[in-house]
């Protein structure tokens, strides 16, 4: 009945749709340099306080990701990530791609502390026979729903110049992270604290498109995007986009929608008894049913994913809300799982 | 007033924009495995009568000469392009950044011949020195214009069957190939004659997207395209568009108007006695103009790139075309034109 | 007085310097397609009894295994290896400048197994959002000094043939590895359970050189060679060595003096009541030593490496022993620890 | 009879081999950090004037081309080199295997000029849609046998200087090129005129070898020579040859005797009528000769390679002197070559 498998399984908010209607038939330059482009990036810059930044809107999250990082290390340099990172498991070796290290380490809450940061670089001896951890690259909220505080993240900040290191900011699901319960982060926080991160539109109601901040600068970023196809023809696509999500705050009601339903789902799936191994405050939900719960669930036609296997008869499933995620369609599916058996 | 700059200097055709007006609040799995792909894939396997087709889609044309290229040659394999080729000079070596050597030899129509792959062929000996050519790039339209006709496609496939060589044909403006004036190639020619080729949405109406179609399997080919981030949370955008361009004649209507309106300014540019070096029958025609006449146009308003320069006083600039030019604006133009001195 | 630094302190033994003088003012093709290679090639294919393998020369062991490993994976494959395999460590990230991940796994004795490789995999969905491990990468003896016996070996081909993956085994130190106690492989052994190993001779009395034995063939293995700048342009240079080392048993002789030379180092310093976390029967000795006696050692003029902290007072250290290493500088350095305090 | 394939058919030079001899039982530290390579290095920075200057070794040509350009080079820039360049045409795209383009162009004598570089600049305009050319690549002598001018050398300096490229000098026949009839170029020109240069051991009398000089400084090149496979782990081999290769002019006595083999041979076939299309004063000769005639010689045994073909019956052979080669073995063949019809 109801697909709970991502966060992108429509297409855009109605009033992102309707603004690029509104735009369609404007000329604008190719590329990213037009007049949307512009605005969307002041307004970002202002609402991060961050006057100085380098805005660049890229399409997705892997390509983001695999750009920006290579952008900023030199070819003997390597990123440091939890091991459950994007980076590190979901993106087919698209940072190896373009001739990088990802040095993983476990953490349970899929969160990087000083602590870690610092044993990936204890394994390292400064010798031009090891990679030269150079980055950290943390997602907020992580590929397991948790969020980063702002003591945390400043703590990383500080580890960070204490090594010499970037650090960067996934944000493909930023906004669930910044609505989440417990969290006290804002935009500038994240602008003053890493040296770049995205606000991710692809997984909070865009058609597509992730929004970079860049407060270290890097004056041919824009000849990395052009090298991995990462420029948009019609670039204003993002521009206009980004305009209509963030000028009225509605990137933060949807995030803010999505994370309410979240925690519907929650309350409802743990009053059934189920176990949650990792508290998420954010969009993503991790419960354990059982298989033979998980399977009548599908022949209902949920839609969900297996995340990792417990035992024979237990799995860990995730479980997506959006912005578009009825109240309704929350409430039948908790009906719908109480009938299970 | 006008920008003749290039053919993507709008958004996209009201059909296809309504299409995903239509579609958008649809739950579909992402990443291009939805039924809007599955059905824009089996209506272009119909189209080009190629029922054993891969069809894969992309966003963008560097994303698509990039994939494709690296995915199917090994890393001492080499394309052969024309000096002009996009590959080989506007894509900042991306074609380089996934490890391959882009062997470009001068063409002065912008097109190859087996008579000049066998130059590049020449030059390598087949030893393990030096590189082994695997791929012939080419374009239709090409960079500067100019259309392969049926025999000289045949030519080069007899070409590259007797020399082991893949042919890949860069369709980022094919619409405009296959309406122009002179074409008599069609999809099912495309399909037959090459092992891949693209059908270009990005600079024919669609929002963004390129339709690529393999007829020479390579079962891994979505691993290369998340490995370099080309694939499409929301995929579904790329099906819906491809369904709204293709299942009416949608397509190939734009390409002709953009043609139309190409020939109109030819030829209103060509009675006012500026030369063509080169005869082009698609959406781009490059006039050589006075530098002062250029900057005259530039100063009322219009804009266009400049191609090369031709000497002191001369330039080879670019006009392009596209499914939104309205005959109005060209004629307005020619009128300015002639006023200039 | 004497350096336990590694194995590669000295030149050549003598008589593999001795043929390189014998043959020195003949004269030959070069790129290894000399009768000395061919030669030299002939003799290990008959020593592995493996009349059909290819046998390729390379100059050195991070050389061997860039090339290897980029020259049988796909882009988007991957590389299984122990945390402490050299290609995850020590080689500046050579593998991922190729552009291939390194799949690492804890492992308590630097030895992979079937549960481990297993363990690997099952972090890996087989989709195309992830990498597809396709190599199992272990190294005789391994880096911290232990070795496989045909069982382990055997269980890790015949987990390898299950899930189509492919074996290589780094043999820098397979000459320590097949002369130590407890070993029961053999040349023909590794040709019949390995995808491709290679016979190290820069750690075991050449002076440079690793013989890689390949059974699985790859038709263009030497266009790889070339292109990461490793053929060797006097390639007879490495045929003649091999000859010399292992026509009469040179390199087995060598490797077994510096066996019992790391045997004699281990028992006496264990009389000396140091523990060894790790046992290891060849070459290369870490027992713990307290940092005061590291440092008194250091000031007497030895010469050797820390391998990792055990806490603020005590150090692993690492010993390596060799072919060239004299019995009388191992007494002595016992007699010299003895007196540390 | 007698192979002028090339100028590394035999081994060392006896005096290089000796030294290794000499110092074969020296216990020394890997990887090039011995005082044998701090001499070597010592010496060359004396011999070329250039105190600050950093020198370092590597194997061979291919390796130090590839290490080099893609340590000073960004992802997104490129190398200009003649298109008879060796980075060009005989290193199986080993430049493009670490991501840059080489931008090739026609050079009729294999020399650049400052209006070739300009040229290929002219091609490119700076934007972020193509390479940034940012090194020129040279050979001296050049693979067709010519040398630089010291007036054409600090041309191009000042042709580089002026549009913020770097220049890097091939030096592996640098011997023959500085002794050469004509040449007015010393080593503490190269260090003031390019940026980087090697001295090329390999083609001049050592097993192996490029010594290369570094004036622009690169504080993390011998990291990038570790992922690349190119440090040795017994790098005092390339130290110690270096030494002995330089301290008393042997390296330059030996590429005078090869310099004047070749002009022996060039005169002689010159007597005998066959046609020179480009003039070389070094150990590299290309004449004309009937397919015919190039059989009968190989018949009798004599090696040389086929550089290009003229026509149906004539073809460009290369025959390459070398310190080894006797004069005895040039009469004889001159005598062969009279009789031939």
């Amino acid at each position: 009945m109801y697909s709970f498998r991502n966060d992108y399984s429509e297409g855009a908010h109605p009033q992102v749709l309707q603004a690029l209607a509104d735009t369609n038939l404007e000329q604008t330059c190719g590329y990213g340099l037009d007049h949307h482009c512009q605005e969307a990036a002041d307004l970002i810059r202002s609402q991060c306080m961050a006057p100085e930044a380098d805005v660049h809107f890229l399409v997705g999250g892997t390509q983001a990701n695999l750009v920006t990082i290579t952008s900023f290390l030199a070819s003997y340099e390597a990123v440091i990530a939890a091991h459950t990172g994007h980076v590190n498991t979901h993106e087919t070796g698209a940072i190896e791609a373009t001739g990088h290290k990802v040095c993983a380490i476990h953490s349970p809450d899929g969160k990087l502390t000083p602590a870690l940061v610092e044993t990936v670089l204890a394994e390292h001896n400064g010798s031009e026979h090891m990679v030269a951890p150079r980055m950290v690259y943390i997602s907020d909220s992580t590929e397991i729903g948790t969020i980063y505080t702002k003591a945390e993240l400043a703590a990383l900040r500080e580890c960070c110049d204490r090594h010499g290191l970037l650090l960067f900011l996934d944000g493909a699901r930023l906004g669930s992270a910044l609505t989440a319960p417990g969290n006290d982060l804002k935009l500038p926080d994240l602008a003053a604290l890493t040296d770049m991160f995205y606000i991710g539109g692809t997984k909070n109601g865009a058609l597509f498109g992730e929004a970079l901040v860049v407060t270290t600068p890097n004056a041919h970023f824009r000849w990395h995007m052009k090298q991995r196809g990462a420029i948009l023809a019609k670039g204003r696509l993002l521009g206009v986009q980004f305009k209509a999500l963030l000028k009225d705050g509605l990137y933060f009601d949807m995030a803010r929608h999505a994370n309410e339903m979240a925690q519907r789902l929650q309350s409802g799936i743990a009053a059934l008894g189920y176990p949650f191994p990792v508290a998420s405050p954010t969009n993503q939900q991790f419960p354990v049913l059982p298989n033979t719960v998980a399977r009548q669930l599908e022949a209902l036609g949920y839609a969900f994913e297996a995340q990792e296997p417990v035992d024979d008869a237990h799995t860990v499933v995730r479980f997506v809300t959006s912005w578009a995620t009825p109240a309704e369609a929350v409430d039948q599916f908790l009906k719908d799982l109480a009938a299970c058996q």
